[in-house]
C-alpha cells in the first residue's frame, strides 16, 4: 500500500470532501423522495468520488462521444450516489437531483436511460457486470477505442450466476479495460452477506476466472486511486477492485446497521450535520482524448438468399444465411452465440465475418447482456440459440426493454414441431414470454425467403424484436422478392365463399393449407391467414376475415396462453363491436418424444386436427 | 493414484466390460432412433459403470425408498447412457431401451420423471447440479438420512452462471453428501469448450467456491473407484471430480471428433464391433440401508391469520403470516427466499420456524432449484421473491412443469402500484409468464383474508403455482372465513340493471369497486368481478356476466399481452359462441417513478380510467 502515499494530502482532503458531499446529497434527494437507498449509496461514496475526479475520462456534454468511458451501476439501487456524482460533474442541477423518483423526474429509483449518461437500466441485480462485458468486448474488438468500463457491484449481487457467467467471459477473453468495483458493505437488504467483509473470499473466485484482483479499504481514498491506476495498468486481464466499505458509512445511527437498507435515513438534518453539512463541490471530469473514432467494418456487396418455391428449407437455415448476407450490406450488425451456431445456422455468419461473431458458449444470460451492451455502442446484435433456452435471459430481455435497447433474439428449434428432443427443448412459452415486454416485436415466419426477409428486416427494428425459427424443413411458398412488412399478414387462401378462416403462423401454416385443401374436399371454403408478425399482429386483415367468413379456427405449436390465438383474440377485441366465435387449437398436454409428424398429430395441431377443427366450428360444435 | 491399485484385477475388468456394454447398449439404441446423443453418453461411461457398480445404494424395485441415492443427469442428453445403466440394472428390458425416443415410450430424448427413477427432468442444461444440491440440502438439513446426491454434469455446462450459484450455495454449506461427476470431454455441440482438458481450470473454480476436488483419468476405473470413495469419505465440503474423457470414447469414427454431437455413430454394427460386441452383463446395484425413516416436524396448532374488514392490508404481509401458520399444521411446509425475507414476509415464517426456512440469498435459478430439489423428498416448498425477480428463473419454472413438480412461488411486489422503486422491480409480465408454464395455477389476491387463503390452498396444488402479491396495504374486503377455491371468482357487485362487467384482481380490485360507485353516481351500473384465480380463470361466471350484462372491462397492473385480460378473452372464447365487446386496461406506457396512486393513474388503470373506459363501452366509444 506504499503506493497510496503517493496522493498529495490536499487532494485527499478534497477527494474524502468528495465522498462526503456525495453522501449528503444521497442523504438529501432519499429524504425530499422519502425512499431510496442512501445507505447503500453511503458506502461506494468514497470510490464513485475517487472514480469521478481522477480517472473517469468522461464528457457529460457529449454523452455518445466514442472515447467516453462507461460507468455502469450493477448496484442499481444506489442511484442516490450516481445522481449525486452526475450534480457534481456539472451535467444536472441541484433542484433536478432533488426530483429523485418523483412522478416525470428521469432520476427514477433505479437509473434508465432515460438520463442521456446512462448506458442501461439497472436494478434487477448481477446485470450491470455482463452488460459491461458486452460494452467492452465492444471497445476492444469492434470499435477498437481505448474506453474503459466499469462496473459498481455489490457484493450481495455476487451470489448471481450472472455474474459467473461475465466473469468467466470476461476472464477468458482478458478484457483488460473492464473494471469491476465491488462495494463491499458486508451488508444486504435482510441481513449480512454469505462472506461478510471476507474479501479474500471473493478475490479467491475471481482470480480462479482469470480475473487480477485488488482488496482494499473502499473508505481510504489514496487506496482508491491507487487500485483504479492500477486496473487501468494492469495488462491481460480484468481487475476487480474488492473495497471493504461500510453501509450508510458516515452517519452513526445507520452506519453498518442491520434494518437499514433501502430506505432514508432517520433524521436527514441530524445526518447532513455529522457529515460535515452541505457542500458546493464541482469536479471537472476529464473528457476522453478527441477526435477518437471507432472502427468501421467495410461494406460489401450482398443478397438475402433466395429460396425456389416448392425446394424444403429449414427457416433457421434461411436466417442463418440472411444474417451472412445482412453482414456484408450493414457493417455493423454483429452475431453472438449460445454454442449451437451448428444448430442455429448463425455458423454461416461466423465463418462469413469471424471478427463480428461472439460465441458466448452455453450462458444465455451473458450473451443477451453482451447484445445489450454492444447496442450501447451502436452495434446492432442478433444473439441466436435455441428458442427455448431464451427463457434462461428472460430477465434480461425484460431489463433491456426498460434500457430502450435495441437487440435481436434469434430463437430456433420451436415447438412440438423439433420431434425426438422432447419437452426440453421446445419452446412452447416463448411467443407468450417475448410478446409481454414491452414494445417487442414478434417475428415467426413459415417458409425460408420469409424467414430471410424477417430476419433482415429486425436489423431496423426498435426495442426488442424476436424470430422464432424452425428445426425442420419446410415447403418454401413465397417468392424470393415478396415483402413481408412488419404488422402484416398473408391471406394464402381466400373466396368469397369462405366459412371459416384459419390463422396459423411458421410450421402450422402448411398444416393450415393442407388442411384447407381436406376442408375444400368437403365442401368447405376455409381462408388461411400467415400471421408471421405474431406482435404487432395484422388486426385490419384478421377483423376483414372475421366480417366476411365468420368464424376464427387460430392453430399454434405453442401452449395455449399468450401466444398467437391470444394475440388473435386481443386485436380482434380491441377492435371494438362484437368478436366472432374465435377457436384456438393450441399445444394442451404435455408432449415426449416423437417424430415432428407425430407430434403434431399428438397436439392436435396437424391438418387433419385443424380440419376438423374447422368443421366442428362450422358445424356449431364446441371445440377444445 | 497408489489408491487406485486396491482395486483387483477381475473387478478392474468387469467395469471395463460393463463401462463397454454401457457404450453398446447406447450406440444401439440411438441407432434405433436415428437420433440421440451416443457420443456425450460414451464418455461418460466408465464413471457410470463404476458408480452403479460399486458405489450407488440404491433399490429400483422401490424407487421412492427414504434411504435411495441420487442420482442427477444434469448433461440430460447423455440420456442414452442413463438408459443402458438402467436396463444394466435390470430396471428395463432390452426391447424399453430401444424404444428410446419413439412416441409414446417414457425413454424420452432427455430422461423426465415418466421413468419412476428420474427425480427431475434435465436438458436445459445447469439445472441438474443445482436441483442436486437442493436434493442434498433435504437429506442434510429435512430428511437427515445419509443418502448421497450424484450428478453428473458435462463440461460445457460449467459456463452456466445457474452451476456456480449452486457452487457457492452447496460450498458456503458444506454439502459434503453431493458429488458432482463432471465428464470433461474437452467438446461442446458446436466445438472445443473454453477450458479443453485443463480440468485444473475448473478445479481452482471448485476450489474457491469451497469444494474438495479431484483430477481424473475417466476412462480409468481404478482412479475412478477411489474418487467416488474419497468423494463419499471427504467430510465438510461438496466434491467435484473432474474426469478427463474422449467424447465418443472407444469408436475410432466419432472419438475425440468434432462434428459428432448429438447424432447416431455412422455406422452402429461397425462400432459396436469395436467396442467387443454387445455384452449380457447385469449389476446387482446395491440397496440402501434398510428402514430408513426420514424426520418428520411435530404438528402444531396453528389458524390463519384473520383480518378486520376495513384494515390495511398487504396481501404479502397476509400470505406470510398465513405460510408461518401452515408451517404448524403443515410440518412438510419449507420456505425459501432469495435475501428479500423482511420484503415478502417470509421473514415470519423464519423466525417461527427456522429449522425449515431456506436463505438463498440474491440467485433466484438456485432457489426455485433447490425448491424443485426438496419436492423430490416429499417436502411441499414455497419459494419467494419479488414477482420481477422469477423472471430471472423462468427457465427452471419451466423446467419444473416438465418435471412435473409441485412448488410454489410467491411473487410479491408485483405491478406499477409499487409506485417510486420504478419498473425494474415491478412485475408486468408474470401472469403471462407463469400462465404459459404447462399445468400451471396462477392467483393474484386482492384482500388480506383471500391471500391468507390462496397461500394455505397451494400446499395441495399439484404443479407449478403462482401466488401474486402486493407490496402496498389494501382494504380487507372479506370475511376471514370466506373460502377462495381455485378456479372461483368474486362477484363483489351485482344487479340486475348491471350493463357492464368489471373484471379485476389484486390491486385493481379496489379501483374497480371505485369505479363502479363512481358510474353509479352517473346512474350506470357496473358489475365487479375479482377474479383471484387467473388459471384456471372462472369461465362460468364471466360468461354469465356476458349474457347478462353484454359488456366486459378488464383491468389489470400488467402488460396487456398475457394478462388477465387475455385469460379472460381465452375464457370467453373457449365456451363457444359469439364474444361479447370485451375491452382490456391494462399497463400500455413504459412506467418510472410515482407514487402508487399516481402509478395507477398514469397506467390508465385507476378508478377513474376504468369509470371512463366503462362509459365509452357502454357509449360504443372504443377503448384503448
Amino acid at each position: 500500500m506504499t503506493d497510496s502515499l503517493q496522493l498529495d494530502n490536499d487532494i485527499a482532503y478534497q477527494l474524502r470532501e468528495a465522498g462526503q458531499q456525495l453522501r449528503v446529497d444521497s442523504v438529501r434527494c432519499s429524504a425530499a423522495a422519502s425512499s431510496g437507498h442512501p445507505t447503500s449509496s453511503m458506502s461506494a461514496a468514497d470510490l464513485m468520488a475517487v472514480l469521478l475526479a481522477r480517472h473517469l475520462r468522461y464528457d457529460f456534454a457529449d454523452p455518445r462521444a466514442p472515447g467516453n468511458d462507461h460507468l455502469i451501476f450493477s448496484k442499481g439501487h444506489a442511484s442516490p450516489l450516481y445522481y449525486s456524482m452526475l450534480k457534481m460533474a456539472g451535467a444536472i442541477t441541484d433542484e433536478e437531483l432533488l426530483s429523485y423518483r418523483r412522478a416525470g423526474s428521469p432520476l427514477e429509483g433505479h437509473p434508465t436511460p432515460r438520463l442521456p449518461w446512462v448506458d442501461v437500466a439497472t436494478g434487477s441485480l448481477g446485470q450491470g457486470l455482463p452488460i459491461g462485458v458486452g460494452v467492452a468486448i465492444a471497445g476492444r474488438d469492434l470499435d477498437q477505442l481505448p474506453y474503459r468500463v466499469w462496473v459498481l457491484c455489490g457484493d450481495s449481487e455476487l451470489a448471481e450466476g450472472s455474474i459467473w457467467e461475465a466473469a468467466e467471459h470476461a476472464g477468458h477473453a482478458g478484457l483488460d479495460h473492464l473494471t469491476a468495483i465491488v462495494d463491499v458493505n458486508r451488508l444486504g437488504q435482510r441481513g449480512p452477506t454469505r462472506h461478510g467483509w471476507d474479501t479474500a473470499a471473493y478475490a479467491r473466485r475471481f482470480a480462479a476466472f482469470g480475473w487480477h484482483s485488488i482488496e482494499i479499504d473502499g473508505h481510504d481514498v489514496a487506496a482508491i486511486d491507487t487500485a483504479f491506476r492500477k486496473a487501468a495498468e494492469h495488462a491481460g486481464q480484468p481487475t476487480v477492485i474488492l473495497a471493504r466499505t461500510k453501509k450508510g458509512r458516515g452517519v452513526a445511527a445507520v452506519e453498518d446497521r442491520e434494518g437499514a437498507h433501502g430506505k432514508p435515513v432517520p433524521d436527514a438534518e441530524d445526518a447532513i450535520r455529522e457529515l460535515g453539512g452541505d457542500r458546493h463541490l464541482s469536479v471537472a471530469v476529464t473528457p476522453p482524448p478527441p477526435d477518437l473514432r471507432p472502427r468501421r467494418f467495410p461494406v460489401s456487396e450482398g443478397h438475402l438468399p433466395a429460396f425456389k418455391a416448392g425446394d424444403a428449407v429449414a427457416t433457421r437455415t434461411a436466417a442463418g444465411q440472411a444474417l451472412t448476407a445482412l453482414g456484408n450490406t450493414r457493417p455493423e450488425v454483429v452475431v453472438l452465440d449460445g454454442e449451437v451456431a451448428d444448430s442455429t445456422r448463425t455458423q454461416y455468419f461466423a465463418d462469413a465475418h469471424p471478427d463480428r461473431f461472439f460465441e458466448c458458449y452455453i450462458a444465455e444470460q451473458q450473451m443477451v447482456a453482451a447484445a445489450v451492451g454492444m447496442q450501447v455502442r451502436g452495434w446492432i446484435p442478433y444473439a441466436s440459440t435455441f428458442a427455448a433456452f431464451f427463457s434462461r435471459a428472460y430477465d434480461f430481455i425484460r431489463m433491456a426493454a426498460i434500457s430502450r435497447a435495441s437487440i435481436r433474439l434469434v430463437g430456433t428449434h420451436a415447438g412440438v414441431a423439433i420431434g425426438q428432443d422432447g419437452p426440453s427443448q421446445m419452446a412452447l412459452e416463448d411467443l407468450a414470454a417475448l410478446r409481454a415486454v414491452h414494445g417487442s416485436t414478434v417475428l415467426y415466419p413459415c417458409d425460408a425467403n420469409q424467414a430471410a426477409r424477417l430476419t433482415a428486416a429486425m436489423a431496423d427494428i426498435s426495442g426488442i424484436s424476436y424470430l422464432r425459427a424452425s428445426r425442420g424443413d419446410t415447403p418454401v411458398i413465397y417468392d424470393p422478392e415478396e415483402e413481408f412488412p412488419v404488422g402484416g399478414s398473408k391471406v394464402l387462401r381466400s373466396s368469397p365463399d369462405d366459412q371459416v378462416t384459419l390463422v396459423a403462423a411458421g410450421v402450422t401454416v402448411h398444416e393450415a393449407l393442407a388442411a384447407a385443401d381436406l376442408l375444400a374436399d368437403d365442401g368447405v371454403s376455409a381462408r388461411v391467414i400467415d400471421a408471421y408478425s405474431v406482435k404487432p399482429i395484422d388486426a385490419v386483415t384478421l377483423r376483414q376475415a372475421v366480417s366476411e367468413t365468420g368464424r376464427i379456427l387460430t392453430v399454434e405449436d405453442h401452449w395455449p396462453e399468450g401466444g398467437l390465438g391470444d394475440a388473435v383474440l386481443d386485436a380482434l377485441a380491441s377492435g371494438g363491436g362484437t368478436l366472432p366465435v374465435v377457436h384456438k387449437l393450441a399445444v394442451r398436454q404435455m408432449p415426449g418424444s416423437a417424430t415432428p409428424a407425430e407430434q403434431l398429430q399428438l397436439a392436435g395441431i396437424d391438418m387433419v386436427s385443424i380440419a376438423a377443427g374447422a368443421a366442428d366450428l362450422i358445424a356449431g360444435r364446441s371445440a377444445n
